[in-house]
């Protein structure tokens, strides 16, 4: 099940970046499942990565080899990743196992191995199958191509049921700018077919450190705030690459800088949602809306509080206005001294609740149109403050539980 | 669906304290509704509520009226429930409501109103029809009796499949000391049929103010150990009434105190297990023990994360050990620097995870053998420090999804 039209983009090429892919057999038989990318010498990268302290080997790697490759302009990077195993909970054995597969890359695309980034989703705690990987890695490079972004967007997919792209241009300083991006995920919600993982391209040039502060900054407009049961996985990842090859350059304050900000944000927004609407058993795609809170992050605790209410999320399958349980995942957040006769829920645009009670002209009929469509918004305004926030989750369904009461057997 | 045997405890009368239960239609026909409880003069009381900022009507003026009527020991209390209506979410016509239900039960009673204590259980935002509840008083006050837990714990039932009733007798100080109390509540999930509510009475003399801190210690001990989905109701209350007519006075650091702080604890513990047991749709009960924590807070922490995991929950529905999920979500809870080379897991007595990976000598079929069982327990250890702490809870089920989905339809 997903939410939406089953809809893949146009994705435009990025310059300097290429994409391979192969069967590897690695888990499954005749399923895309390595796939390679390049980015050409003088690209400069950044990532976020999860906060888990279970994080996978694939990620403590990728985080070294970020930090090290960094000097390295001469050189081109490769990124690789395998569905299938998550190489999680795995221990030292994994690590080797994870290296490894560095190592046989590195080889063979004459590169240091600092500038191989590894990635890996699927089961945790069992170990890597380390020569199905390296064999598939000539195919994977033999088929490299900028024009591969569809491909290996398929590539990349696990217990997902759709491909997830976004793409933009923008014209710049009389240049034409691309970012493009895939990304993978029923949710954050993977600990065992772990993982969200997202790829994202510009041929913008941006230098390192700029590029660290904008991926941190539009993951955690985007990612951050996708969420389908608030399981963080143990190898999220977001590489972002800019190849500079569009001969224009991203500068701080400079002519294009807040639209190429803006641009990048969206191709993560529109990942970050595609992932949500792609949730286990999703049947409604739901924005939590707070408004009126003292700071973002009181925001954020209270529409966090709400999409992860158990009672919230069943309501929500059941196209039930239960505002009651709204109002009560709104009361037990981590709010100080919240004055509930100033809170105001709509649904849409219906008022529902104020005064800490129910709405006077308020029909229940209006509520249930509302939560009769497959995405609407659950707005919450505090009457504290200035700050805002939106986050984007589904719902809980017999599904969910199926999905994941079943998975192992 | 409820685990382990339903079978309700030998019950001993509180000298001093009675309860009283009628049939008042006040929302279903033929169900004991309205319940009555009376604590003789001389009585001290103390109680513990929910921290929802959305708290009911009821919660709030059981909070003035024990502070108001804490000096005139020279009056009754009188407890009140209906069940039906939680009288939450329902603005200033619910205090309305609320007051004059305590009204007229003082007026029937010939006591002050602040000797009044209201509690509510019910369907969220819909008013309280008081005329009913108030018709129903005076059969509850003509069959007080201290033989009435039993008929009280029917009586204040809601979507519960079983009364819950926990008494103790301790010898001290040459005299027998009760302790006996009831509860309701599926979870401590109910923010529509909402409420977690717990009466407790015992014969020894408590001054009021340790009679507060022991009320407080035993619910941080017990209820608020207890969790079905962490969805706080805005009803939830615990009362413990000592009438005093034992002739044993507890003391701090007198004899016989530790027996009866442990006591008390014990009663609190074997109600709140009794809720997790009766939770909605629940088929496993669960402890989570976190042991070498920095601090109790930190256990805490790790283990409503590990609790709360839809992910986890899903897999002890399925039986299924899947360790893998466990460490995911220890890894995400807000513990700073966890060092997962020093994290055990233990299910009952099996290893199965260390070292941040698998335990060598563990076989899937051990854990899967405790997981079978109806009650066992998710250990975890952290290798940081000395504090522990223990939770309970239960899995999420088919049934929850649709008891939960189904509930207004």
């Amino acid at each position: 099940m997903a939410v939406g039209p089953d809809t893949f983009p146009v994705m435009h090429p990025v310059k300097g970046f290429s994409l391979g892919v192969t069967r590897a057999y690695v888990r499954k038989p005749d399923r895309r499942d390595v796939v390679v990318m390049q980015a050409a010498a003088g690209s400069t990268l950044a990532g976020a990565f999860t906060t888990n302290a279970f994080c996978a080997a694939p990620v403590q790697v990728c985080r070294q080899h970020l930090r090290e490759g960094v000097e390295q302009l001469s050189q081109a990077w490769y990124l690789v990743t395998n569905t299938g195993y998550a190489n999680a909970g795995t221990g030292a054995a994994g690590m080797e196992d994870c290296l490894a597969v560095c190592e046989a890359l590195a080889n063979e695309t004459k590169v240091d191995i600092n500038h191989i980034l590894p990635f890996s989703t699927g089961v945790i705690g069992e170990r890597l199958p380390v020569p199905r990987v390296v064999a598939g890695l000539p195919a994977c490079i033999a088929n490299l191509s900028e024009e591969g972004w569809g491909e290996a967007a398929l590539g990349i997919m696990t217990t997902d049921t759709r491909p997830k792209g976004a793409s933009v241009q923008l014209s710049l300083g009389g240049k034409t700018v691309t970012i493009t991006g895939i990304a993978k995920g029923a949710g954050m919600i993977r600990p065992n077919m772990a993982t969200m993982l997202s790829y994202v391209a510009t041929d913008a040039a941006i230098d390192t450190v700029l590029l660290q502060t904008l991926i941190r900054e539009a993951v955690e407009l985007s990612f951050n705030r996708a969420t389908v049961d608030g399981d963080t996985s143990t190898n999220d990842a977001c590489v972002v690459v800019a190849t500079g090859q569009s001969g224009f350059a991203v500068k701080e304050g400079a002519e294009g800088f807040d639209a190429f900000r803006a641009a990048l944000c969206q191709v993560l927004v529109e990942l970050a949602q595609a992932v949500v609407k792609d949730g286990e058993g999703a049947t409604k795609f739901v924005t939590v809306r707070v408004e009126g809170a003292l700071s973002v992050a009181e925001a954020k605790e209270v529409a966090f509080t709400v999409a992860h209410s158990p009672l919230v999320k069943t309501a929500l399958f059941a196209s039930d206005p239960n505002w009651g349980r709204i109002l009560a995942a709104v009361g037990r957040a981590q709010v100080d001294q919240l004055d509930v006769e100033k809170v105001y829920l709509h649904l849409d645009d219906v008022l529902v609740a104020e005064k800490g009670g129910l709405s006077p002209q308020y029909k229940e009929a209006q509520g249930a149109a509302v939560m009769q469509k497959e995405a609407f918004t659950i707005r919450l305004s505090l009457g504290r403050g200035d700050a805002n926030a939106d986050i984007w989750t589904t719902d809980f369904s017999y599904d969910y539980v199926k999905i994941n009461a079943d998975y192992r057997s």
